[in-house]
């Protein structure tokens, strides 16, 4: 077999993906040839209109399929609470408690000096520019309890001192260590009952 | 986010791949929505490729991207001994042996009565109609070493009787490398079973 045949190339391309090594994108790439071509030309197309048919919210800057996202776009939520987390499935899990039904913000990412991210590579301006609209009355802090995300919400917490925004963190019921985006969803509803002024 | 948004369909699709579940898709969907829209195009592009690359070798029903494969079209190989397979697969592996020069026939599956999988499903004739052509002096069964392996092995053992093509099987033992108190015990009952003079 040539080095670059199709097969080859499948292998090579299934391990980018993270956590997907040659072996497995082998094992994978001679999964689809034994299906029918369908279930290769629907895999592809699920994975080009992905990235094609997600847009980023103009205002809580979520990845959804629509702009405003289903959330911003909803009238009957809370727009005086906002709940700010790092990524956008985030979003997901804390929707998934059912303990939340105020906005989010999406900062994409925590600061983290080590990695080159300061606040000006996050989405934090438009956070910003939302609670000088003065719709927002509480903003509760939803990043990782790690150091990243710790400094986060104490360079957020700083900010906004003064601003006569209440500013309260997720605390109890996520375990530290624990990424939100792969917390149980009772610990996070824990976290949102249990919030506290930071 | 309503319920099929491309990303709930790329986390759908990428959870058709064996061994890959509903976390890990949703995982790989927004780790491709975080990197270049090369990337998404460029995966989806070698997966459809790869389906309408590959062929099946019309003399040894390997697949490759020519018919014939790039082992029945060297002349360098030796067209006297066959070694027969159960999966395409394992021609890499014996390859990567650089143990064997000959060619080799691909059966695609082993009998299998409590699956439904008997004689007729596999590549059992197009080897028969290589056998009768006269240039196979030697077969050697390399399909694997367990019940459906073994049985397909007897059958085509039974079947080539009287033709006056030698037929032959892998050797089993305990793998090189492999210290005797860790074998397995079934490999170590066959290296007992096959044990050669000093």
């Amino acid at each position: 077999m040539s080095t670059d045949d199709p097969l080859r190339q499948a292998t090579r391309q299934l391990a980018r993906f993270p956590g997907i090594g040659e072996r497995t994108a082998a094992r994978l790439a001679w999964w689809l040839l034994r299906q029918a071509p369908e279930v290769s030309e629907e895999i592809a197309a699920a994975i080009l209109h992905l990235r094609q048919g997600m847009t980023e919210c103009s205002r809580c800057a979520n990845i959804a399929a629509a702009d405003p996202c289903p959330t911003c776009g909803d009238p009957s939520r809370d727009t005086g609470i906002v709940c700010v987390v790092e990524r956008p499935q985030d979003v997901a899990a804390i929707e998934a408690s059912g303990a939340f039904r105020g906005r989010y913000h999406v900062l994409h990412g925590a600061i983290s000096p080590l990695d080159g991210i300061g606040p000006d590579a996050l989405r934090i301006r438009p956070l910003l520019a939302r609670v000088e609209q003065g719709e927002v009355k509480e903003l509760v802090l939803a990043t990782d309890p790690d150091v990243e995300g710790d400094a986060t919400a104490l360079y957020l917490a700083a900010l906004l001192k003064g601003t006569g925004v209440r500013v309260t963190r997720l605390a109890h019921g996520i375990s530290v260590g624990t990424e939100i985006e792969y917390a149980d969803k009772s610990s996070v509803a824990r976290a949102m009952e249990h919030r506290r002024e930071v």
